[in-house]
């Protein structure tokens, strides 16, 4: 069997990820190797870093990418924090809060959740109160949950972990650069973000960041292994190699100890797309985010769609709305990718068939991706006889970009 | 701050990898990233499926590649078949035994070893004594050893595990694409493959296979993962979520069950780079890397270095030479790359200072580069004063070619 040259379709991508790569990433990633003991090689770690830390809005020195996709980064931070035993809170609105316990049950955690309906979040005061009962060595939490489209507010519950000494892990793989994400200011402990969502790269690595109290565990963990003359029954050893940060943080420094070899590619779309961020300026960045996530909403309001769940805390990229009685949710899904290469996201678990999910993430956010799918959706639910208002998206969408030009 | 558009120098590279990638990796990469649950993406997956068993010489039907580098599909192998106290034993002959043996035990491995100098492999009666006295439930080795430049004869081990029902779990990252791998014929039940190396591509994805034995071992724990009710001290679930294979075959399958996200970009480019391969053809390729190889050797041998260890089992794809009296090692590699943009490699552990290590491997092996990684290293090694044979190489390496052709 032969197999042609490479030739994908075109998409207008509105999911919540993964999403259009800027065309910039994209040329950066043909950028022609050079080895990962290269001194220029040194320089683009380095550089990447910087740009990192811009994003993730944080001075801490631990801030680099691992070599996966975003839950390799989650598995990295929580397998080299949790030893088996541990107490770890997890208050969950949506299925990535589901992960965190499988992730974080899989590194012998005893496990503690709360549990929110889909469509909400939590109160700082559940979360407090919870952790009072419980205290956890560990809080781990999802920012924005794609899944449902909610976004957890994170600052008072990041400052009381800091007052109850327990550290606070989040989930910032579909919000950063794309949503205001403060890893200092908020107290975040680590977070790890995803490139596939607002930072427009491909998948395939997972930015994180850590702090002092982070590192200070796992270099202690690092130590005591040093220490073991053999496999003893209290083996503190970081249970992955691949993810052990404490070497891994290691090979992210002049010393460059050898760990794995750098996903040199990706590294060169990563430091592209977070250059275009640092040029954009990361609050400006926010706001186009939210700016055409409102334009979205109006143009899916004034069609007579409902949007799903609390509004009060919505994702400003990810749009979610409830499927017109009689639709076949998967049948406009199809109509859009195949005759208008359009493609949006149909849901997870107690919302899948129910509600459609529209991202405006990266590079995807922008004016005319906006209108696309509005005007796209209109005509596929019209054509598949859902009872909507005709023409009303496109004008109250343009009327929202001429006032808020 | 603000940062330059990406300029990395062009290089030369004759290392054990990472490799210059293919212009025709590089440029597929750049093709705009489609959705993973995009009707088109699964052509892509099962293409890729496809030339993956072609490369590998297998009909295994588990033939996919991991999302991070190479040790990340040694990690996901291991940590899926591995449970604590399963017996392993692994024939070390240079570093990245080493590295096995630091997985399989953070899997809870019963580790069981046997050494060889660096420079030399195993017999396999050696192997096969072993195994009577240890009776392990895997065998986990090296086919090729870039610390050392030395590759292990596998089939009649690989025989005699299928004999003794033990699993044989091979690291084949620096020698799929180059050298001779028969993952059938061997009695290989999983092999491991790296893409920065032979294959041509960046790093970044970890090509893996496994027959039935290992598939069965990973449902029958995912069987009784999903039986368990709570967790009790019997838990045989595999401890990454991440790698856990009984996972990823189902994102592998047209179910797609949701697991990562694709590493959308570095699909594009392993797909490109096994085409590649199969246009050449595997046999072809391999003489390639055989004839190239020799004609680095002749070269260098005429130039009056010495080359490292038991040349009886040399990888023809790695060149390792001793580091002349006198000569200091590391001033020579830096002259090569800061004047000639040509990168070979020093080495690790007992040898680091003692000898070079010379790659040919993938798009870097070929003509041009092995007879200007010859040219350039005489007329340094004379610039720093060595006592080598002055003009010999070029004219052995061209009288091997015309010889050869």
């Amino acid at each position: 069997m032969s197999y042609t040259d490479l030739s994908t379709p075109i998409r207008t991508i509105m999911t919540p990820g993964p999403v259009e790569a800027d065309p910039r990433v994209l040329r950066a990633m043909s950028t022609p190797v050079i080895g990962q003991f290269d001194p220029e090689f040194l320089k683009v770690m380095n550089e990447t870093m910087a740009l990192l830390r811009y994003s993730f809005q944080t001075d801490n020195h631990r801030t680099f990418p691992v070599d996966g996709t975003s839950r390799a980064g989650i598995e990295a931070v929580l397998c080299s924090i949790i030893e088996p035993g541990d107490k770890v809170l997890i208050p969950i609105f949506g299925r990535f809060g589901y992960l965190l316990t499988e992730i974080a049950s899989r590194c012998g955690a005893e496990i503690h959740t709360l549990e929110k309906d889909w469509g909400e979040v939590f109160y700082p005061e559940e979360v407090k109160a919870e952790m009072k009962k419980v205290n956890p060595k560990v809080v781990a939490m999802v920012h924005g949950e794609t899944s449902t489209g909610k976004m957890q507010p994170l600052k008072e519950i990041g400052q009381f972990c800091r007052e109850q000494d327990a550290l606070f892990v989040v989930d910032a793989v579909a919000t950063l650069g794309g949503v205001e994400f403060k890893t200092d200011e908020w107290c975040i402990d680590a977070a790890i973000a995803g490139t596939q969502k607002c930072l427009a790269v491909p998948s395939g690595m997972a930015p994180l960041t850590y702090n002092d109290r982070v590192e200070e565990l796992i270099l202690e963990r690092k130590d005591i292994e040093r220490g073991l003359a053999d496999d003893s029954a209290n083996d503190r050893r970081i249970q992955s190699n691949y993810f052990d940060l404490s070497q891994i943080q290691d090979y992210w420094t002049t010393d460059r100890l050898n760990h794995h070899t750098e996903a040199t590619s990706m590294l060169y779309a990563l430091r592209e797309g977070l250059r275009i961020i640092q040029e954009e300026g990361i609050e400006q960045r926010c706001e186009r985010h939210q700016f055409h996530g409102e334009a979205l909403m109006e143009g899916l309001k004034a069609m007579g769609l409902e949007l799903f769940g609390n509004q009060e805390n919505k994702m400003p990229v990810v749009t979610v709305i409830k499927v017109p009685e009689g639709i076949d949710e998967a049948q406009v899904r199809q109509t859009l990718i195949n005759e208008f290469s359009i493609e949006i996201a149909g849901a997870f678990g107690p919302l899948k068939g129910n509600v459609w999910r529209i991202g405006s993430m990266g590079f995807s956010c922008r004016k005319s991706n906006i209108l696309q799918v509005l005007s796209a959706l209109e005509a596929t639910l019209l054509y598949h006889g859902a009872d909507i208002n005709c023409g009303a998206a496109l004008q109250a969408a343009l009327a929202f970009y001429a006032e808020h030009k």
